[in-house]
């Protein structure tokens, strides 16, 4: 066995992270850092405790801090940020583009934020930010950006260009689309693309180059208009507008893409029972355990009520024990059959080729489909309890209130999503946890009551 | 009341569109879909029947039903496509944009698409069309697009800005950010930044203009690799080559991100149990059933093994019927802890905080979590179970079987999606199934063998 056969797993970034704090050069750890990619610093950074996370940003210049940052979850970033000297996270928060500062600033607490902000040496940027931190984040205002580049409207076509090439000079890895053309007070008097500019002669003046009076969203734009303007339109960003009419930032496809994923996320998140926001494994454990507990208590009760209804059955249940075997089977199948009912139903409301008024539409199309899979399910799961306790009568009630059960599970699960989405509760939080209280009620309910009312023909 | 108040419900257009087509008119049917927005169109068609849909479509010119077609959920215009002629599908396919026409197609059988393909009046296109779908939709060549301005290497950029002025007119919807440069054997020489052709004067060569030896991608790399690329870089679109290093197609960031959304779509709908692609519920309700049955039936198969445990254990049950009010709750709750560590992982695996062979970090952060967790929860249902019993013994049994089962589910959730990726299997898919079966398993054994080793002070 040569050398290179034990050397299977190589050294990992954090491990080499360790060896070169060890040695105390932070130089040569920033630089170090620099040469990661940006997941490889990610996973550094996420092996880390809170402290010696702070710890090793302290080491690095505010510009790599920065780009180190950004390149984090903004949980964690938020996390980070809180925990440094506020000098040095506003030197941070200087260096990073105005919405992301302003995305994470939000996560922090008020008073975590406020103690950075008011280290930052200019007191315009602290308003600015303060101001975009007042928007929700899934707003045109929350997701504006301030790089762009603005021209006046007695400019000509060639002044837009010098100013571009500078402005493009300054800005190494911006892609810029469109230039905005704003008058003397301020309002945006119209929009040039970038093509038009090209095709254009350099004398051409501003106002005849550009798009007079474009599109626009304002900054109290709420993401679904958002999503309905950028989906229905080829636009690769609009300009958004504050009260007055004034230009206050722009709002570009990719901010409102991302968005849509980070909508997408939290969805999937609060279904699988994670609230109030995302969870890292590099969280306190307590903090984790907390929020996790958050969503399992109301559970517990939830459960509790409905195996109540397994109480009120004691009797039967002892006289026909292998009942017992079914009521679990019973439960998670009809769970399933309702969460495959809910899924359509959210996937047709983002779809919006339903609306959330449209019952009766739900009642036919899953009423339908209940009868199908719940009387193929119910010969199944029948028959099984048949042969099993060699009796007819046991297969009847469990193949029976299991097709029972299927129809009103798909009824449900296809409905909850449409009456949650009517009251505005999210219906990727609530829709499991009362689906399933109520299929299971229903489900134990049924399979008992048949049961008893069939008692002397079971024992 | 006046008459206004009686007319709380607006016609909604589907309820116009069908008057309209009771007059026959096709002109003015094709009229109004045209008026419609792509939501109200997308809802018009969800409305009716398969054979419906066919003849609203057989009725309008072939340029607004590609426009109907293109915005419809891919899996419902495949649907229709199969059902027209294909003389007109391939009318409509011919005025689709390439990539949306290849999508389409590859959602049909082999044999309609190719039904559709040979009734194309082009040949070439027809090989073009062909030649995409058989990338996969989610690799470089599935998500290309082929509408992209090409100039000669021999040219300036004052012929670079003629050709674009003519490629803006004919193409006005298009956002152009770059144009590539190929030599006379058809081979990338170079792209052109839209910025740079702006700020260069219009006597410059190309080849001086353009940046030499571009970033690009192979038309096969996969989507991840595409992922990787557009997060780490700011580009808004990468030239695709193929085998022989020829431009075969351009991928845009767009493109990506869709391709992003549609994958966290599949796993979402396929953690819900929706297989085989969307459904919605305007598709034939025996597909429908059979789709969904594709996932309950394995699922029926878990069930009875998990329950089985339940079976062994009759005498148990029989003598503590108390019992069995509680081996449900213990299910449902082991498998929402359970499915919090799921989505934690798959999360960080999203994220790539955490690589899937690191199993040690997850036995740690979940184990820890787990003990507390299980002995908040364990804490309570057994105080419950002791209070109602009036005995000691039951809420140990209880409690006792929430603590450790509970300890055990966070770990199997935690690690399930890492050895599931490790293994190439979609862990959206399989997590689920794989978590409660085990869980279920292990949770009414511990409850009934901890109650059968106690059964004396239980009775």
């Amino acid at each position: 066995m040569t050398e290179t056969d034990l050397d299977i797993a190589p050294t990992q970034p954090w491990e080499r992270l360790s060896e070169l704090e060890a040695t105390g050069e932070s130089a040569s750890i920033a630089e170090y850092v620099d040469s990661l990619s940006a997941e490889d610093q990610r996973r550094c950074l996420s092996r880390l405790s809170n402290t010696d996370q702070t710890h090793l940003i302290e080491q690095f210049s505010c510009e790599i801090a920065a780009d180190v940052i950004e390149s984090l979850p903004e949980a964690q970033a938020a996390e980070i940020l809180s925990n440094l000297e506020p000098e040095f996270a506003a030197d941070i928060v200087e260096v990073l583009p105005d919405d992301v500062g302003a995305d994470i600033l939000q996560e922090m607490s008020t008073l975590e934020s406020e103690a950075v902000l008011e280290e930052l040496d200019d007191a315009d940027e602290a308003d600015h930010l303060r101001e975009l931190t007042s928007y929700d984040w899934d707003t045109a205002g929350g997701l504006m950006s301030s790089e762009y580049l603005t021209v006046s409207t007695d400019d000509t076509t060639g002044d837009v260009i010098r100013e571009l090439s500078q402005y493009a000079e300054d800005h190494d890895d911006m892609e810029i689309q469109y230039v905005y053309a704003v008058d003397q007070s301020g309002k945006l008097a119209g929009v040039l693309r970038l093509r038009d500019l090209v095709v254009k002669r350099p004398g051409t003046s501003v106002v005849k180059a550009m798009i007079a009076d474009p599109a626009t969203v304002s900054v109290d734009d709420d993401f679904e208009a958002l999503q309905k303007v950028f989906e229905a339109n080829a636009y690769l960003a609009l300009p958004a507008l504050d009260q007055n009419g004034s230009l206050a930032g722009v709002v570009t496809r990719k901010a409102v893409e991302e968005a849509t994923m980070d909508h997408q996320t939290e969805d999937y998140l609060h279904s699988s029972g994670i609230l109030g926001g995302e969870e890292l494994r590099s969280m306190p454990m307590l903090t984790r355990s907390r929020r996790r507990l958050a969503w399992l208590a109301p559970n517990i009760v939830l459960n509790l009520v409905a195996a109540s209804i397994i109480a009120m059955y004691e009797d039967t249940l002892q006289a026909v024990i292998a009942l017992a075997v079914f009521l679990p089977i019973i439960s998670d199948m009809s769970g399933c059959s309702g969460n495959q009912a809910v899924a359509v139903s959210i996937r047709e409301l983002t779809l919006g080729v339903i609306r959330p008024t449209e019952f009766l539409r739900i009642v036919w199309k899953e009423g339908i489909l209940g009868m199908i899979n719940g009387a193929i399910l119910g010969l199944i799961l029948g028959t099984i309890a048949f042969v099993w306790k060699d009796n007819i009568y046991l297969g009847m009630v469990v193949g029976g209130a299991l097709l029972l059960n299927t129809i009103l599970s798909v009824l449900l699960g296809g409905m909850v999503p449409l009456l949650l989405k009517k009251f505005k509760v999210d219906p990727a939080l609530a829709s499991g946890p009362i689906l399933t209280t109520c299929t299971d009620m229903c489900g134990f309910f049924l399979v008992l009551s048949l049961a008893s009312s069939l008692l002397s023909k079971l024992g």
